[in-house]
């Protein structure tokens, strides 16, 4: 009572109170009414960055702890906040690996347009995406890559909390989002964090300013637990690369790793591989790092280790060269111009909303996602175009979802007569040193 | 969720969005915890007249529901917010009754300071505080007045509501407040209402806007339903009367009654009685109204129908006469000046915090009330004191608590070398006619 008075009011919790609160909810010892009052006020009043950086820690102290950093020299975080055709985990991890940067990434299922990290593994025929922490640790010792799906047992009191702020319109709060991303962190030991903070139609934060407060709160967290935390704020108004869906962006990962993928993916990847390079030591400059990492995309070693990684966690490594062993589509679609001129607008959200009509994305949790699912862009904002031409294919293994889908996906497209000016994909950056409060 | 989001985003519900709110409440198909949130995004948001009207009618039409007004003429309804040593329903009802008024008042138990108007009513032997429906209006036509404690099924989304704001922080607006109480009238049918909202330290309401806000609301409450509705703002800086604790509050008013009543209480009888003949359509001037209920104390009508409203209700009217009957304390004791002055301030906080440790009042819901227990103030605000003079008498059925009563009961008083400047006791006066909104 008198700490939800106290948010109330717009008073600054001390961590003691904050911790109270935290470990009594996860205990079922404050009632489910309480918290949502008291998540309401937080809503209204917002979190001083200690406040914040002490809810972080009593979510991440709520469960199981893991320590991956002290398992292995040089072990850096990636975390995004998502966005429409994101698969640069898929790209990342192998590629920053074969230049000596350790990951083990612990990934939730995903909610929204298209499926999470775990879902695009598990289109690898005999992938494993449950490992053993044993074998999990291990494996990032030697190999330098794994990924697993996350305990439910890490940072329980978020898990808890984000049920509840999903059901009373208390999700869309900046400490909130930003204690929730990162106490699964610091749960699971990570010392080096590099973070990527969409902004844009298809991102969480549709506005830049929101993106750079989360990204903001969340390096300060970092900062006054100790981490050493990166941000990048990212474009998310169009989807990134040209894949969207399962199976079409694992394809999409392998022909970056193999030094074919398109220009926003590399750029992106090559970006956040610098900033873990930076955080693990490996590098002394940020053009020094992204030089290393083109090297090993254009030498062929980055794709090996994607190889080595599937093959380690139980997977058919020959799908790197024979993609088609992920699959095929049953059905196909072509959407085509209705005009010529230049694409101006292809807008992430909606062409996010067409492939959860696909099947690709989950519109309620724990719904089956089809795979095989997806769009592919054959144009992307600023191409030219002529009338008739084809703008996209759709793919799905249900025939009825293919009319739909089209009609939602022509919605995603705008025309200009002339050539809009180029978008950049890197908008700000933020690291812990140089946090202003 | 719809529904959350739009308050917090601080729009307008609509009438059939707040009664889906309060029915699906109601029924528990809307959970406490989206109702918590709920309520603390009204707190930080408020709500318009519109809203809080319907939110009122919501709450009013969530369970049973009377028709007091139609089972007589000339019936008005008379509410306070509640204050230390407000006796004033014990005087103002037989009085207006003698006077032509018909009252018919549900009335709950009351928490805090001291007891409410059923705990003050059971100090008298035989007084059934519990009538059946049909006899109360029965009552009602026939007498004129009647009192019966509040049934539960009357505007139960309001009990459901209240008791939730009770732990989560959100007790303290005014809407929330306005439409608790209004809804409690609504259901029971009323179509003229009097509320005595008061102000000061013992008040709910500290300060002076604050009542005045909570006043205008209630007052538009009432309007925007159909009901007239009349409210003054009194003051509630010292105790009303000298009088606090159950049953010496009962023989406060039959004293009044018998027109040796202190001058606030008698003031303030009149006042919200003048209101009250209007209403009823029994008096052409606030002036008329005051002179005539002023007769009917001087007359002894009023104190007459004081006693044939006991004797109604199954009581020993012999009270009346015989105060004695009520009991005698066991306990006595003096608080005697430390000063010599004129006495500058007598808090009634203070004052109501003693009468709860002498056991007048409940400091939880559902505790014991001694009825014997109370204080009697012998001087007040404004008065001359010498040294040593006796400044109240305390009385209580439990030797161990005069002790601590006495030593907080010293802290209410507050002395000066000159007389004080005069308070009024009436601040404000609005009715539904004369609203500015």
């Amino acid at each position: 009572m008198e700490i939800i008075r106290k948010k109330r009011d717009g008073g600054t919790l001390s961590p003691e109170e904050i911790s109270f609160f935290v470990q009594g909810y996860n205990r079922d010892e404050i009632p489910d009414y309480q918290a949502a009052a008291w998540l309401m006020a937080v809503y209204f009043r917002g979190m001083e960055a200690a406040e914040t950086a002490a809810l972080t820690l009593a979510m991440a102290d709520s469960g199981e702890k893991a320590d991956l950093a002290a398992a292995a020299e040089k072990t850096v975080d990636k975390h995004s906040t998502g966005g429409v055709g994101d698969k640069t985990t898929l790209v990342l991890l192998p590629l920053v690996a074969a230049a000596g940067v350790r990951t083990a990434k612990l990934s939730g299922r995903g909610l929204g347009h298209t499926g999470g990290t775990v879902d695009k593994l598990s289109c690898i025929p005999g992938f494993r995406t449950e490992l053993g922490s044993g074998e999990f640790l291990a494996q990032v010792r030697d190999l330098g890559v794994a990924v697993t799906g996350q305990s439910p047992k890490l940072a329980p009191a978020d898990g808890k909390l984000y049920a509840l702020r999903d059901v009373t319109a208390t999700v869309d709060c900046i400490p909130l989002i930003a204690s929730s991303i990162m106490s699964k962190k610091i749960a699971s030991g990570a010392r080096n964090i590099v973070l990527d903070v969409k902004t844009g139609s298809g991102a969480f934060m549709r506005q830049r300013e929101s993106a750079l407060a989360l990204a903001e709160t969340m390096v300060a967290i970092g900062r006054d637990l100790g981490r050493r935390t990166v941000a990048l704020i990212t474009a998310m108004d169009q989807p990134l690369g040209r894949a969207v869906g399962n199976h079409l962006e694992v394809i999409e990962a392998i022909e970056t790793l193999r030094g074919r993928g398109p220009a926003d993916l590399v750029e992106l990847c090559l970006r956040l591989g610098a900033e873990m390079m930076l955080l693990a030591g490996l590098a002394r400059s940020g053009e020094e790092a992204c030089a290393r990492l083109a090297e090993k995309l254009k030498s062929g070693e980055a794709l090996d280790m994607m190889r080595r990684w599937i093959f380690r966690q139980g997977g058919d490594a020959r799908v790197v060269d024979e993609p088609e062993l992920l699959g095929t589509p049953p059905f196909r679609a072509e959407l085509t111009s209705p005009a010529a001129g230049w694409l101006a607008r292809l807008d992430a959200l909606t062409v996010g909303q067409a492939s959860v009509l696909l099947g690709a994305g989950r519109a309620k949790k724990g719904e089956e996602v089809d795979l095989l699912a997806g769009i592919l862009l054959l144009k992307k904002t600023g191409d030219r175009v002529r009338k008739g031409e084809v703008l996209a294919e759709i793919f799905c293994s249900d025939g009825a979802r293919i009319a739909p889908a089209l009609e939602m996906l022509a919605g995603a497209y705008g025309f200009a007569p002339e050539a809009p000016a180029a978008m950049p994909l890197l908008l700000d950056r933020i690291d812990w040193l140089s946090l202003r409060s």
